[in-house]
């Protein structure tokens, strides 16, 4: 465990409370690692966190979830708002590293102080991606930023949380090819609040607003606003107002409603449920050490000595010191 | 705890062997549930694993992954091989349901006993699919599929997981459009040992095909074998009977390399940890009922009684008897 220093916590606490990039940039970076320190000022940061809003932007790959971004991040300092952004980038398990093509765009705002820009690559197995995302989210929300903006490729399981756990929810999705099907089929329009058809001066625009119109009329759920459908074309900035306008209106509705705390309700939850899994995993790891750690098992496992499950009951009676009986 | 009868045990195991569809069927739904005498015939079957070639098939929404798994269950038909398939069907946080509309499709093969059809939901966010989807291809293995075929969409932490956990990995790909730039952007071709250009009768393809080799030219790494490209139109089940080769070719070079190995390791982990997050979720989740369970801890921090960080640290000290010191 690295050693804590009372007088450093306060001074990065205050640091972030302050508005310093720098020290934002390092305390998200240190979360990822889970540095003790850094646990130490989140903890600290959180009677900070709950004045932004924060928007979740996702869709499938290609549809223009960054170019959209990059657009609402110069709609909103025109607007003199300041912005924060999380994005997660898939990355290769292998080199594991993220591929940040897309964010060189976003560069025209690195010298702006009222951006901050964070990308968060997928992490191995062993996880905390999702937690280290909504990490990152509490502390541009605790630095006092006015908007965040979070965006992710896919719907996978991890980031369905992250982005379900935000304020407002834009599915970007594109005219033709049958994408608004396949938006349905990801489950993704679902848990969309608003709906932006990016690439609007393509052809097959009508078409595909149709279609989601039809299929927002046959899945119409009384107890949940209508959702809004916004045309944008990003690359030249169109639409990106009222997308913005189409934001502001749902969070005027979040606030009027209990919805508001329902969803900063379920942000606690995913970022509770996540520390605890990433937390208890460690502490397993940390136990079998002596044994050669999970992957002496799981090689033991491979070669039959014994199976997944009576593994996984042997190391949790050992941590716990009481047998695991599965399912409780 | 459910009631666990040895005799009951005996027989599912008995009948798993034999190959009962109608038994399997039913322990893989068990199995998600984590039912413990599921669980039980599970740690039984163990043994009779290793047998089967996993071939995962993975590619964005469209591409037309599960035409090309369906082409592949009649190629595979064809030469007398059986077949067992696990479908991972994104679904909606809200509905919670598989939207299962490609499946319909794949009904034509339903009474056909030698190919065994299992779809699975994203579930909640207590998790879950990773474990159960892989528990499901162990229950495939043992009872004997020759080839089991893994299907998912999207780039996801957990679906990732799931693919990776294959011996085989197959991108679908589809000509034009930049998807194969996404491809890349989305890590999905660093995992592939095998890319599917699927719809290679559309103008583009060889295009895609250049920059796909192009790709694979820059990133070549010697320790790696070179990918295999495959042009496949699934629909008129044209090019599947050289993408199955392709697989049976990657088959035969897992035999004899330690990559074989490797990634029956890599299974057995995945299953390991996942199992291991999700039982210890349970225990903590079972823990706190007297406390009003993890959605009364989630509540505190919303409302900012406490953060994330101190409530789990309390979480585990409270299950293990141990303070938890966070990074160890």
């Amino acid at each position: 465990m690295s050693q804590q220093d009372p007088k450093r916590i306060e001074k990065k606490y205050r640091e972030v409370l302050d508005g310093s990039d720098v020290t934002v940039a390092r305390l998200i970076r240190d979360l990822e690692d889970e540095k003790a320190e850094a646990v130490e000022v989140l903890k600290r940061l959180h009677p900070h966190t709950g004045r932004a809003h924060v928007v979740g932007i996702t869709g499938n790959p290609g549809a223009g979830k960054s170019t959209v971004v990059d657009a609402l991040i110069a709609q909103y300092r025109k607007q003199e708002k300041t912005v924060g952004v999380v994005a997660i980038d898939p990355t290769s398990p292998f080199s594991g590293g993220a591929i940040l093509g897309d964010r060189i765009r976003m560069q025209k705002h690195a010298v702006d102080p009222g951006v901050f820009i964070r990308s968060m690559a997928t992490r191995g197995h062993l996880g905390g991606l999702c937690r280290a995302a909504v990490d990152a989210v509490a502390v541009l929300d605790a630095m006092g930023r006015d908007v965040i903006l979070v965006e992710t490729v896919g719907v996978g399981q991890g980031e369905v949380d992250v982005i379900t756990s935000a304020h407002t929810i834009v599915v970007v999705v594109v005219p033709g090819l049958g994408d608004e099907i396949q938006a349905i089929k990801s489950g993704i329009l679902e848990i969309a609040d608003i709906l932006a058809i990016n690439k609007a001066d393509r052809s097959g625009v009508e078409r595909t607003e149709a279609d989601l119109n039809l299929m927002l009329d046959l899945s119409g759920k009384d107890d949940r606003p209508r959702i809004s459908i916004v045309k944008t074309v990003a690359t030249k900035s169109k639409g990106i107002d009222e997308l913005a306008d189409a934001i502001k209106e749902h969070s005027s509705l979040l606030r009027k409603t209990n919805e508001g705390f329902r969803r900063t309700l379920r942000r606690a939850e995913v970022r509770l449920v996540e520390l605890l899994k990433e937390r208890m995993l460690k502490r397993a790891s940390a136990e079998l050490k002596e044994f050669g750690g999970l992957e002496a098992f799981a090689k033991r496992i491979a070669e039959k000595e014994t199976d997944p499950y009576s593994a996984v009951e042997g190391i949790i009676e050992r941590l716990t010191g009481q047998p695991d009986k599965g399912k409780i």
